[in-house]
C-alpha cells in the first residue's frame, strides 16, 4: 500500500470539489470537516441542478440518514452520473436496517456502483442481507461480527466496504485491512462518521479506492487520538477535532497511523 | 418528588432512543445535547418511514421551528404512533403566536395527547389562547405571566406543560414546581431550548412525567452554570456546557438543582 | 460615512428581527452569529406562513445554498413582501454560476429589488453576466476582477454590492469601499459568509445601506482577526469568532475598522 501521509499531501493538493448530499444533522459538520482536511465541498441537492451541478464535482458522497423521496432520487440522480463518468463516490447507509424505505432506496443506490461504501457493523449486516441489530445510527454488533458481510458486500458490489468502530475493517473483498486509530468520544459528536463519508470521497481523487480509504480512516482517527488529548468532553472534543484535521501533515500521519492487514 | 440525580442515572442507564422531529436550525445542537447527556438521538421524518421508525424508539421529541406542511404531516403520524402506544412525547411550539399556519399545526398536535409541552411564556400563552407577545424563537412576556395559562393547558390536555425562563415553571395542573437553574447565555446559542426538549424526552422514559421533566430542566440549567464558568462568550459557552452536560454525575445534579415548589 | 461603532451600537439597540431563509449548512451558525452580534434571528421558509411571518420582521436575509423549487418559491414571495413595504433584504448567490437553476433564481430575486447583494468575486461576475469561473461556494477570481461588475450590478439593481475576499469591495454604483478586515482561516468555516448576510440585513434596519454594509463587513472581520489570535485551527476559531461577535464593542469597531474609499 502506499505511504497513507503521501496520499492526504495528494488529496490536499489536488483540493478537490466533493459534491455531498447528506443528511441535515450532518451538513454542517461535514462542510467544516471536509474545509479542515483540505477539500472543498459543495451541498447540492435538488433535483432540478444536481446533474448539472455534479458535473464540476470530482468526487461524490451520499448519506441516507434524513432520507425522503426526493432527497433519495436526487441522490439516484447523481450517483447515476458519477457512475457514468467513473468518478468516485461514497455511500454511507445509515440505519438502513431500520425501515423497508431505506432499503428499497439503498438497492437502487448500491446498483449504481458505489466506489466505497461504509457503514457501521449494524448497517454492513443489513446491507448484505445478514440481518443487524442497529437501531438508529448507533450499530449494535461489533465490527468482527461484519467482516465476512463486509467481504461479501465487496465482491457481490466490486466496491471497497468500510466497516467502521473501534478498530475499523477495510476490504476490497480480496485483501483487508484493520484500522485502529480513533477514540471513544469520536461516537459522543453527532455526524462524525456522516463527515467522514467526504474525506473519504476527497481522498478517492485520482487514488485507488482501497488505499485511499484506509488512508481516509487512519487521517481521521488519528485527529480523534489528537482531539482527545485536548478534550474536556465532546463540545472540545469536536472543535479540537477540526484543529486537528487542519494541523496534521503527511509526516503526521504516516508516524501515526495504525494499519495492519487483517 | 424523586431525588433529581437519581432521575439522571436512570435516564443514562437506559440511554433511550429518542426520535427528534426538530427543525434544520436545531438538529445538530440538539443530536449532540442528547449524545453528551447519555441519550441515543434519532432524527427521522419521512412520511414513507417515520411511523416504522418510530416504532424503535423509546420516546419523540416534536419542535415546530422550521415547519413545512409535509413535515406536520409526519409529526403528526409519529405523535399518533407514540400516543397510540403509550409512549412519550414532548411538544416544543416554536412561535406558535407568530402565524395562522403554526396555530393549525399546534392545535392538531395538542390534540394527540402529548406527554409533555415545553414552550417559553409567549409561546405557552400564544397556546391556551391567551395572547402572547413574541416575536419568533424569543419570549416577549415573563414566565410569571404564563403561570395560570401553563396551569389551564396542563388541565385541558392531560400534559406536564414547562414555560422556560430565568426561572423555569413546571406544571401538571395539579402541582407547581419553580426551577432556577441556568445562565443569561443560554439565550444567546440558538437552539439550545429545542435541544432540552430531547432530553426531556429521555428522561421521561420509565419515569413520572413531573419530575422527570423538573429534573431534566434542573440537569441541563445546572450544566449552563456550570458552562457559564468557563466561557468568553456563546462560542466557547456553547463548547463548555456540551462538555458539562457530559461530565455533570447524579450526585452533582442533586447538589445542584435548584428546585421548589410553586 | 457615519462612525462604523455607532452603526453597531445602533443595530444592537433595536436588536432587530431578521428572517433568514438560508440553507442547510449556515442555518445554526448563521442563527449563532446574528444572537452574538445582538439580533434576532428567525428561520421559517413554509409556503404557507412566511409571508405572514415577514409580517412580523424588520429585515430579510436570503441565500440559495441548498436550493430547491418550494425554496425559491418560498424566498421570492418574501423578497416580494419586503420589497412592497419599503423593508431591506439581502441576496447572496451562492454558486450562481455554476448551475442553469441558480440562474433562473436569482434573476427572479434580482428582479424583486434586493437592498444588498453580497457575493464573491465568481458570483458577482456571474450575477453581472460576466463569466465567473467560481465552483461550488468558492470563488475562482480575485476581487479586483468584480469591481467593474459589480458598479454596473448596482446602478443597474439600485442595489449596494459588496464582493467578498480578502479585501471586500463595496459599492452602491456610484461610491466605493475597501474593507481589509478579516483573516485567512475565515474560508475554512463553513458558511460564515452566509451568516454574514444576516448580520449585514441587521445594521441595515433604519440605517443607510451603503454605510451600514460597509460596517457590517468592518465588524465581521474584525471578530475575525480577533478569533485568529486565540485560534489553532478552523475549530477554535469558530469558537472564538462567536466570543469576538460578542464581545466587540462600538469603540472596538471604530479604532479597527479597515475602511478606505476606493
Amino acid at each position: 500500500m502506499e505511504d497513507i501521509g503521501t496520499i492526504l499531501a495528494k488529496m490536499r493538493a489536488t483540493a478537490p470539489l466533493v459534491h455531498q448530499i447528506t443528511n441535515y444533522v450532518a451538513m454542517n459538520i461535514a462542510a467544516n470537516v471536509a474545509l479542515a482536511a483540505g477539500a472543498s465541498p459543495a451541498m447540492v441537492h435538488a433535483r432540478e441542478e444536481v446533474v448539472e451541478f455534479a458535473g464540476l464535482a470530482q468526487a461524490l458522497s451520499v448519506n441516507i440518514g434524513t432520507l425522503d423521496a426526493a432527497w433519495a432520487e436526487a441522490m439516484e440522480m447523481t450517483a447515476q452520473a458519477m457512475a457514468a463518468s467513473d468518478r468516485p463516490w461514497v455511500l454511507d447507509p445509515v440505519g438502513v436496517g431500520a425501515t423497508r424505505f431505506r432499503q428499497d432506496v439503498c438497492a437502487r443506490l448500491m446498483a449504481l456502483q458505489p466506489t466505497v461504501i461504509r457503514g457501521n457493523a449494524s448497517e454492513i449486516l443489513a446491507l448484505a442481507g445478514s440481518g443487524g441489530a442497529g437501531r438508529g445510527a448507533d450499530s449494535a454488533d461489533p465490527v468482527a461480527a461484519a467482516e465476512a458481510s463486509a467481504r461479501d458486500l465487496a465482491t457481490r458490489c466490486g466496491a471497497v466496504v468500510a466497516v467502521s468502530g473501534p478498530v475499523d475493517y477495510v476490504t476490497d473483498g480480496i485483501q483487508g485491512f484493520r484500522v485502529a486509530n480513533g477514540d471513544a468520544l469520536m461516537p459522543r459528536v453527532t455526524a462524525l462518521g456522516c463527515s467522514l463519508n467526504g474525506v473519504i470521497a476527497a481522498f478517492l481523487v485520482g487514488q485507488p479506492a482501497l488505499s485511499a480509504t484506509v488512508a481516509a480512516l487512519a487521517y481521521f482517527g488519528l485527529a480523534g487520538e489528537r482531539a482527545a488529548q485536548a478534550a474536556n468532553g465532546p463540545g472540545s472534543f469536536q472543535v479540537a477535532f477540526l484543529d486537528a484535521l487542519y494541523a496534521l501533515t503527511p509526516q503526521d500521519v504516516t508516524a501515526g497511523a495504525k494499519v495492519s492487514r487483517a
